[in-house]
């Protein structure tokens, strides 16, 4: 073990899922892992999966020196004790939204406000498939939303390529699992109530849309429906280019943009039951699917992208920018590739 | 009971679900059920909540002299039989393919040509928020098709109202149940592989644009996405209005189309846990909820739609169709109103 | 409209359900809706499919003069409340446990003891298949435990006909849905730790062993398990009778119990996907399904019930118990067959 | 790599996972994966996690020579092709049931006999917990049932410490999800006839009984229920000691029996959503979960397991086997914990 790791917030699910990676990663040690309302239980009297390990929560007003402290606590809670973190950790990777966008007008538009603006500059966007150069040697590292990373895999090629100029319409139509919604929960989220939902939720003005613009350079028509799975998020994004687009034309922008990328794999038709991208056959592993089809009929493109939210939407992701800003193997302690069959995982 | 009705073709989901329907309806006498498998057999031992009614399958070859023949076969086939069918009953309603669309063109271009583009003008489209004043005295319906419905009753009242014109770009995201690919099937729909999917399927291309564009006089760019339920149909409309709509707007344009409609209820917005239409809210009734939301950051409106496929998608709609061809009362057999809690029906 | 009815804890989720059951019965009218969380908003706005219904939550502090009063309310409720609610209406239905126990030593048993136990002997057990000669004409019903309803109906047969005597080890093991908790709910039955489970518990000292102990007169031991559909109890029962006993002899003592009775199928073999009870088979109904099997073997026999547990494990129960109580059509309001396919209702 | 291997009938559910393993196995190189149907195609195209891999199906009639050759072939193909593999393999690991039992007798009665009866003095059963120490240097492993796994683990410390001596009455109820049924499937494993299941299947008469029978030396009554997931096995035994266990006891008993084996968590009550064995805790792993609870009032003990039918309960129990034999380390491959949450896995 070369490197010490602490979570704080370690009894949410990100937090657990985190947990789980830094255990199983060849270079990181966990040190501490913080909650106040289980403070002195097992990791895994919360997270059964982790009853293997003999780490108890801790309190998070006392942290350990460590090289890297993982934060997964709820918005707005890092950009205050963002001062402890750093003093206590050289790494701070936050995977709330408090350091994603980069200026504090939009977090006057989309959220309650900044409370440290100063630092937003200071933050790099956690993801590799965008951000890698920026990422090496980074301490403080921002993971992005879960919906705004599908949809910006999914959409990025067309921009690289050209093939999309950020004037046109682009809706972006999501599909996610409950997990998404964060541990505990009310009625709504009860399993009576919501269980075989088709239920849109945020159907305008997303949060997630204030990412995807930040770092797209585009706007989008973001809705987000809640679906039966817990883990997952799938984006299906619309969009009318200008000009004509055939399916080679594609193939060359998302193999130019994907092909040396570790954790991307293009679906995109062919034969089988899984000719497009679906949550389900990345669920547990950090891969996404990305895929497409053109419909020449409405001049319209069709690109699909599916995640493992807890994954490549947090958790994962933000190992893999840790990875990254500490020189290791980009893969390191995310190798698991995914279960087939799987449910509804 | 003042009326006779068969069911050819009735071993099959929505066949079933006629039977259930004619046999608890207050006007019908279910006269015969056949299936070329089943033979014999009691509808009971397909449809296990039909094990109360005594009627068995009997052969397609031999049909009895109904008032109104309901049939539930694979597309291309009532177009073959379509005279038999006739001679066998007053009233034929087909639930498939085969008399939807009006010119002969059109199957060509969508489906594998007509036998009889001759009888294409004679057949009246069942949905009645549509077509209500056609369907009185009609003696050859054709029963929409489930997603083209979900996506024409989100729709039509923008055109109604004037707020679409016909010419703006209209995404049609759909979400849609296993029973869609009807009894039987495949690996791809075995439990193990379809279970917790959000699975791009024709994500181009699909027929019902053909449908929603004959009814709709739109084009529009549709794309399904199978998803972990069985019963149920959920469209998610994306359209960008040349001017702009405020959500009173949109209220006075839906409650204008829907206000006197027994079987449309209007649900956008509001406290609670179900603020949007949901599948699961109408599931095993013939109701269609619609919704809609605007949003003023990208010019979009959101249109929301659901129904339960075998129902206002299928047999429901059916019988909905031959209540008014007949002229008894619209809701006649289809007062059930969903239930609640339901799961993933 | 021949009797009117009031539902106090209309907001929950067997309150909803008898909402819907006595507003599409042809002889009740709803007169009163209670709710103390809810009060003024309409029971739509709860119950989504009853937006149809234009009744608002009342106060239960006032309570109408009605014919029938049926209590939805938590344990512990009608016992504190039985004066007024017997005020209030001629007949009082009790959907909790408050009145199912005949002597006060249960209560102080299983329950926190009874407040009222002098009238533990005036209440009458609505399961009519047990109990239907009392139920004419009574006015304190008890409606059983849903579980208690499965395994008493599968059992009870084999006692009908003296294949068991009382004295052998009796295994009930059940499968239940996430509506038996009932509305809201914790963390523990949030989708995201709910959905998926095989999860027991009150693996031993189950409440309703004291009903079917009550009722069938033997002892049996109990073990719920959670799984994952919202409606439905499947109860499969494992007996060692002490003599030999064959299939034949099982179908005589079944249909001895049950071949008169309206609501209960039997099922036991055969051809078809459906072989046996399934609460998917039942759902939204107030059938039971009831089969059995030998195990020569293991001189074992395997017995199967399922139910919807809202409705003939609850709300459905009610309502068959009030019909008999006020000597109406026993099948009046409770028609619905259930749908094929269905999911996980 | 030290050591090569080949998986046969590799298109299957548990030859897909096996690829996986071995895939992500620190010792062993998959040298080949043959498969009939899919000849040529690559691994990833049928199992969409495996798309990373390179490799591509072969014929089965073209054997490499290995070190460990698994067969997944459905049962009577390992007996037949015996001669085959072991040629090809220095050792042969089996995961059908054609060398589980060892009495051509129990073929005859159980299967349809045994082509190869001399052999089955031969075979080893894969469960480490029971034959660790004859699996050290096997050259043929017979890889047990999922349910007799479930089943075996639960019961066997019962056995160890004395508590059951063999005599005793023993209800072995189960629940399986759809992967049991192996890939392809039809009607009765359709999503839309499987989904939300709660199913007897085999109630009577299963096979798995002769497999605990031979390795726990007791009689069981065993039925098996398909439940609404994909990948897991859940079996609650019900049992009779004849006289006082207490809750030390069994903790005793359990940890006697477990406590040094690394893929063995005991769960049997305390705090929080997972207080006994749940198989959504244990997806995708290769551990079992062991719980347990008395029942003073009916003289009964009450005992869970879970595993994922897929690892514990197929591949990865296969996986463990092999280490076993070839001396590796025992948990080399297998050191995936789950995940939390997941939903239906």
């Amino acid at each position: 073990m070369s490197y010490t790791a602490s979570v704080v917030g370690a009894s949410g699910f990100t937090g657990g899922e985190l947990l789980r990676l830094l255990d199983g990663h060849p270079e990181f040690e966990v040190a501490q892992a913080t909650s106040r309302s289980y403070e002195n239980k097992t990791v895994g009297s919360v997270h059964p999966n982790l009853r293997g390990m003999s780490l108890r929560f801790s309190s998070p007003e006392e942290l350990d020196s460590v090289d890297v402290l993982f934060a997964c606590t709820p918005h707005g809670v890092t950009m205050d004790h963002i001062d402890a973190f750093r003093e206590a950790a050289d790494t701070v990777v936050d995977l709330s939204a408090d350091f994603r966008l980069n200026r504090e007008e939009q977090y006057d538009e989309w959220y309650d406000g900044h409370d440290r603006p100063e630092l937003l500059s200071e933050s790099e966007y956690a993801l590799p498939e965008l951000n890698r150069e920026n990422l090496a040697g980074a301490d403080l590292i921002a993971s992005g939303g879960c919906n705004a990373t599908a949809a910006i895999l999914g959409l990025k090629p067309l921009f690289d390529a050209d093939i999309l100029s950020g004037d046109e319409q682009i809706v972006v139509d999501v599909k996610v699992g409950s997990s998404e919604g964060g541990a505990g929960g009310g009625e709504a989220s009860s399993h009576a109530e919501r269980s075989g939902v088709v239920r849109p939720y945020a159907p305008t003005g997303h949060r997630h849309e204030a990412e995807i613009e930040e770092y797209l350079g585009t706007q989008v028509s973001f809705t987000a429906h809640a679906v039966d799975m817990t883990r997952g998020a799938s984006a299906t994004c619309h969009v009318y280019p200008n000009g004509p687009v055939s399916k080679g034309d594609l193939w060359q922008a998302y193999r130019g943009s994907y092909e040396e990328e570790p954790f991307v794999r293009l679906v995109a038709g062919g034969s089988g039951v899984y000719r497009y991208p679906e949550p389900k056959a990345v669920a547990g592993s950090n891969f996404a699917e990305v895929g497409f089809e053109v419909d020449p009929r409405n001049k319209r493109l069709v690109v699909f992208s599916a995640i493992d939210n807890m994954m490549k939407g947090s958790a994962g992701q933000a190992v893999h920018a840790a990875n990254i800003a500490l020189g290791l193997e980009e893969t390191a302690g995310l190798e698991f590739t995914g279960m087939h069959p799987v449910g509804a995982p």
